[in-house]
């Protein structure tokens, strides 16, 4: 997508992968040609070659794993939008963590933003949007029925994907199977916006058991095998359950006659719901707001942002550099 | 709404209809009591006598007429929160005057934002927000039937409610019948905030003529007679129909089996589609959203903004004050 929008020029690519160390991106990212930017592990070298303004951080799920890769970026004068999912609200699982990249995009003028269809998107902004026409509410409730099949293998094992039961219960015990990482982020970033305290969170992950046999490019599942995670959270305010997430992944659920989608209900004044099918593509969605955040992150003041705190991104269907206002582009060449 | 809300003081009110001068104002809006709020009609002595921090501006639908009423606040140093239809994206209709008013509150250093449900939310901020998971987008496609019935005589008048066909038609020649107020400025936010230029846009008006006999508190619309205005524009770049946004408004539409709601359909990478049912209430929404942006329009940089240079605006569920940042809380106290 970079390399496809005017005003956008890619100058540089970081990768630890050993096998792919020195390969050229565009053979990476499945183009036919080269695009004479090799893959190079070492960030400091990239970064001194290559002195990019925004750096697109796309390289792992935990904010903990985030953060020495941004500390670099920023240090050397450099925005970064990040697709970590706990990077979309890490103010409240890392407080620390996120107080200290906030000083230190402060110090080095730039900004850092966190985002990705979800969290970041689905079940935390496009919700918090929707409240803004509520005077009161009760309660709110999402939920995004996704199919996991575009998906690879890191992302597929850590939904516990061709398992038996049995071995994914082991694997929620032993932390291999994680479900959904972002509940608590969305959950924290909706009650910031709207003003409520949570009390507790409680989440539910369940086998998603398949009937029939399921087969993508990455998996096949056979009867009985498990096909993805339901996971599900429930934020308590007051001793009362607020918010209810609820999030089904698995792999090609069609099969099954599941209809993918993604769906907001919001009990107040006045009552809300709105809803689409199929869900909202996670991987395209995600590549899709990390490039159209750019202008959002070069304008912001400098700092930790999230997506509530910036106006909210929109596709660039003109050269990228007309989205920046006068002073930045003068500034930015 | 103002006066349910902890953090909120509502200190006077300003109203022109010469049968309510000097009325209370819980009276005038239906509350069982007085409020010690007289209506006054003289607007900088309510300013004098009551000095607030912002003004909630409710009179009108056209920019020119509430141009003046925002202006004098702003000349006090009142930020203001306009629901004019046409406040909500007055750049493109009404470049000096959206510039005038701009350099007047940054000259006062206050902030001006026009808002509502629609225009200001449902087929412009809504729409603009789901852009953002796209990579590339062909046509953007939204409709909103909605259900007049709450309305009062002066909405059902523009809308043509209650009259003949015939009737209908010479009201679209002679003016009197307007249909929806805010598909331009709609059409040029989206195009704005996605880098569209937009070379003309086309609009129709059609009688919905009814088949039953409806009736609400204001008006009753006999079989034959015209029970609202169907409404649509589509807009043109590049000689293709890239926005078409439909809007039938009628009374009782439920009495003909019509389902009222908010649609949303993009086509491009990816395709994307959202609707609820019934339509997101106007009345209300308008009145969340006026409230709900408070704090935006308080913490903004000084000038005239659009609902999409802000941070979303979320439900305020907690004391408004807690909304605002730090130095913004000392300051007004």
């Amino acid at each position: 997508m970079v390399l496809a929008k005017p005003g956008l020029e890619l100058v540089g690519a970081f990768g630890e992968r050993a096998h792919r160390a020195g390969m050229d991106l565009g053979e990476v990212i499945g183009l036919d040609r080269a695009i004479g930017i090799p893959i190079n592990a070492d960030l400091d070298k990239v970064i001194e070659e290559t002195r990019p303004e925004i750096a697109i951080q796309a390289t792992c799920s935990r904010a903990t794993d985030a953060a020495g890769e941004i500390s670099i970026l920023v240090q050397h004068g450099i925005n970064v939008i990040s697709i970590a999912d706990e990077m979309v609200y890490p103010q409240h699982k890392f407080p620390a963590l996120a107080d200290s990249l906030h000083w230190e995009a402060v110090s080095h003028g730039v900004s850092i933003l966190g985002t990705g269809a979800n969290p970041g998107f689905v079940l935390d902004l496009l919700v918090i949007t929707l409240t803004g026409v509520c005077a009161d509410i009760h309660t709110i409730t999402a939920r995004r029925v996704n199919d996991l099949s575009p998906y690879g293998p890191s992302v597929l094992t850590s939904q516990g994907v061709g398992l038996t039961p049995d071995a994914f219960n082991s694997g929620l015990q032993n932390g291999t199977i994680i479900g959904h990482v972002g509940f608590v982020e969305s959950m924290h970033m909706i009650a910031r916006a709207v003003g409520w305290e949570i009390e507790r969170i409680e989440e539910s992950r369940e086998p998603i058991v398949s009937q029939v046999r399921r087969a993508t490019s990455s998996v096949t599942v056979e009867p009985g095998q498990v096909a993805g995670c339901h996971h599900k959270a429930i934020a308590y305010v007051g001793g009362i359950p607020v918010i209810t997430l609820d999030h089904p992944q698995q792999v090609e659920p069609q099969l099954e006659g599941i209809q993918t989608g993604d769906s907001i209900e919001i009990l107040g004044s006045p009552h809300l719901n709105l809803a689409g099918n199929p869900e909202i593509p996670g991987g395209q969605a995600t590549m899709a707001l990390a490039v159209n955040t750019i202008p959002r992150v070069l304008s912001a003041a400098p700092g930790l942002h999230t997506m509530v705190d910036l106006p909210v991104s929109a596709a660039m269907l003109a050269d990228a550099r007309s989205f920046l206002p006068e002073g930045i582009k003068k500034e930015s060449g």
